[in-house]
């Protein structure tokens, strides 16, 4: 038995997590932390998951050593506690975007803040199991993919290297946004609505070039939807790579054979498909002049794009089956 | 041509009201003006509505005396602006609550601050057509019923000597809250979910009770839908007086023969009906055993049940045919 | 171990109910049957439920008498599956609404159906676990209960003798319509809107008043919502027997005592709470004047107001931990 | 004045268009035709348009030939009731795809039929009037654009000789897909989700193609929205044409400048911004490295998409203003 605490677990991905850690087999739940809602009740901030413990202070001196912690606060501010504890051995994962790009320089540029600490950036590994799960197993600290990146990259890394031109549209589910009140999420704006946001201009977008290793288009729109999102991705395709839509499938099938949470199908998926689960699933289809792939990706956000991806790691880093507690 | 000027303008109801009266054969659109947007243009406010026009600060001084003025300013707030209006000889549709009850005392009990002109209380009109037109033509200050007592009164004054043990169970769309972005409009706490508040705590209960002349129970219920309110009223019925269902819809065609917006249906009412237009529908129904009456009453919150409303207050108020501007 | 049944498991209770007993320690999956679906996997038909079966034609025969049965056909169909199955040693727990109502003619006048079996209904024990436990426990036919009684009864039954002028104002997901694509469930007419329906003639009325033991007003309203049904009851309350809230919350607190998935809550709960549980909630609140009592219950009606009570039945049947498979 | 007969009143176009007629000042409305729902008020079929009107049979020899009809059959329907009309010199608007492309041969390719009569394929016009105002004033059969088309057309036309490797991302409201019920447009379907359907299949493509002048790739998915419809539009765009985003926005401004439906915009627009009203609003954006393209066309479906452009090609066949009634 482990424990992991959850820092920063009155947002959505914390309390989905919170909730989860709670129902696992192996680990325990340590500390639930909120720097805003201490003291209140978990299950009387998020009705839905049934944890009846007090939220607290962050208190950093009782994490020890062979605990797990994930930290799930705003970018920026996550490193704060993501140093201290990785200096004292603690292994993380963190679930804000601190850690998710290897160069420095980008935090300036996209994030708007010096990073300081390059040097974790260098030790940090993705947390994409599907593309780096050796070396989660071993990693003390596990950068949690960005819904979005996760999304696009499980859609498109099976046939990264034989596609240009790409263009991700996203659609994303109101969770994605967090739990802070905005105009943005009132829902007489979401609702009966599509809104394309941040055009050229979303932080996830420098994170997914890193992993796929080329440039692309990438367009959120905000969805009608509480939990999901879609990725639908075009890209003009190698015809001598890939020439006929059984290759294309077999991409799929092969890339995720030893990957139980991705679900290669046939038909355009829904979110209904994969909402409450860890599962995503990919959908590939080849255009019938065969220039073009569309593929259509689709994940719950706070599952396998956030807190379902944060435990799937946590079972890595402590050799535990991939799968536990997520089934 | 008269000028009516909207204090209060970057408000869903406000917003509502200037592109009524932007469109209006005999108004034209005054001053509209914001606390928070001013200089922002309308448009980009609100994009629904095609007002090209700034939002400035108010200038009470640059409103004539033969002007009309909403005042769509939230509770406790509204009085301020009202009172030198009234004083200078404006005529004014109060939008908010500060002028709906007539009993200053009220005020202390139900909205918390002691009401500073009690005097224009004696003077306002409650502004409901279907109940006091006469009045209004007449009024200098006119007090714009709330959304849940329009719908529940429309509901329930064709029988209102007849019924007792009176249950409104109320559901509301999203817009019915207003702008301001809280938790409880968040996208993520409304979709997919109905939700009770308020009970037996909501400040328009006193005022359904002042005009129907007799107490009740009175629940709201947060809707997953952005527009409509609905009002599903039982009560006992006094079988003497209505005897059969044709007893009971002849209440309802005869109480509504001369008002033109409000339409009684012999089958249950969606609010498609209504969204977006002045329109109520009113259905009531006799239960098998003739002891309860049931009656499904529903508008728009933001047309009749707020700006439509003020308008077609305007409309009685300036001399006009009640309907202008509204069909 | 045991063997589980799923007749009708296409439906959208039949097939939730399917998922549940493959994930279950104790029971095994049998025949998944289908009419009209047979040769279709279950997960193509429900993507949402990852069972990898085929649907497949009913073979009663091949049905052992020591098998579990549930029956999830529509009404008057299911008495001709459920009445062999009876006869032959099996115990069923039958979804539908054949065994419910323990009057032969109360099928005539609400169902339309004269009963060819009302032998059935004096063996059937209605399947509420918080009214028949013991019973359930030995019986071989368990009348599963309609989703509109279930959510009413618990919201009323810890004061079922102290109330009268009972009005039930139920809100339900549109999942409780079923499959079968009508216009009634088209998106286009459910959106943005609330509709009652069936007033004073909805089928579940006559169960809801068999087990509350009296008569009551009682209309379904079809909201904007995939899962879960709210019921916000009202009645007159003897003030004698229930002088306080704190008496009224001990009411409930003692009733559910010993029933894990009824929850007692303080504040009005939302459908979040509830969704793809087997939870309920319910929250009683006495008014001011002490003359009425609001009770707000709610569900999640494919789970606890369906397929989560078929399995908590069967579990009960078998002698199994009430809970096992639901939590 | 003169008569506009719309036959197929009953379905979501059809209906849209009628009210728009009732309401309009120079039209009258002749006759409103159901196949199914021939004696039903149209008011108890679509709550939302008050016409009180009954749907009748159609009587062709009733209609003159100074009339204007209206078909709003499905596809291979239509034809059967626009040939007589034409060939009895009454002006149409074919609602329906059945005179939209110019090739008789593509008719039996992408929409399994062999087109009856060819010789209309070579007078119908394309209903664009943003692209064949002139040539709709003196048609006799106009034929009105897909939604889809519509709007993808209006996104990309001001561009369309300087982009390529376009791809085009539709969303588009349910009411897209009629009033049929189907599995598909069943709210527990639709809610919650995104669904791409067609993919490289739907017959909305050929129509594009043929307007725009290339290939394209072209994905439509059905929103959790009733009505609306957004294209997100991505095309590599050629340097030397289109340099910067003055440029590109000096192309729409130019493009439109005659056009009083659509409306460039500088930020994404959202659905709200068009709902219920007969205008498009496109926002075009060229990427930071100038080698991309996005532009977001929204609509209303029912109105620009088809009922409102019905009507303002009408306008344009009368020689009325091309607004009159749609504002």
């Amino acid at each position: 038995m482990s424990t992991i605490h959850v820092i920063g677990a009155a947002g959505f991905a914390g309390a989905q997590l919170a909730a989860l850690v709670k129902d696992h087999p192996y680990f325990e739940l340590g500390q639930i932390t909120s720097r805003t809602e201490a003291g209140k009740y978990l299950v009387d901030v998020t009705p839905e998951y049934r944890v009846g413990r007090q939220l607290t202070e962050l208190d950093l001196g009782a994490i020890a050593k062979d605990d797990f912690a994930a930290v799930c606060y705003p970018h920026a501010e996550a490193v704060a506690v993501v140093a201290p504890l990785i200096d004292s051995g603690v292994r993380v994962v963190d679930v804000s975007a601190d850690h998710r790009l290897r160069d420095p320089a980008a935090y300036v540029v996209h994030y708007d803040f010096e990073h300081p600490r390059p040097d974790l950036l260098e030790i940090a590994v993705y947390g994409l199991p599907e593309l780096y799960r050796d070396a989660i197993v071993d990693a003390q600290l596990v950068a949690n993919p960005g819904c979005y990146p996760e999304t696009a990259l499980l859609g498109l890394l099976p046939i990264c290297r034989d596609i240009s031109h790409v263009v991700v549209d996203a659609k994303s589910g109101v969770s994605g946004a967090g739990r802070t009140p905005t105009s943005v999420v009132h829902y007489s704006h979401v609702t009966d609505s599509i809104w394309p946001y941040k055009v050229f201009a979303h932080r996830h977008q420098p994170e997914i070039v890193q992993e796929l290793g080329q440039d692309l288009i990438f367009t959120p729109h905000l969805l009608p939807v509480d939990r999901g999102l879609m990725c639908s991705s075009y890209a003009r395709v190698d015809r001598e790579a890939i020439s006929d839509q059984a290759t294309l499938d077999a991409r799929y099938s092969d890339f995720y054979e030893d990957h139980p949470f991705v679900e290669p199908v046939v038909s355009p998926p829904t979110m209904r498909a994969v909402q409450h689960t860890n599962f995503a699933q990919v959908c590939p289809m080849l255009s019938p002049d065969g220039e073009w792939v569309a593929v259509f990706s689709v994940l719950d956000n706070l599952m396998k794009g956030a807190a379902g991806q944060a435990l799937q790691n946590f079972n890595l880093m402590a050799g535990r089956p991939e799968t536990e507690g997520l089934l």
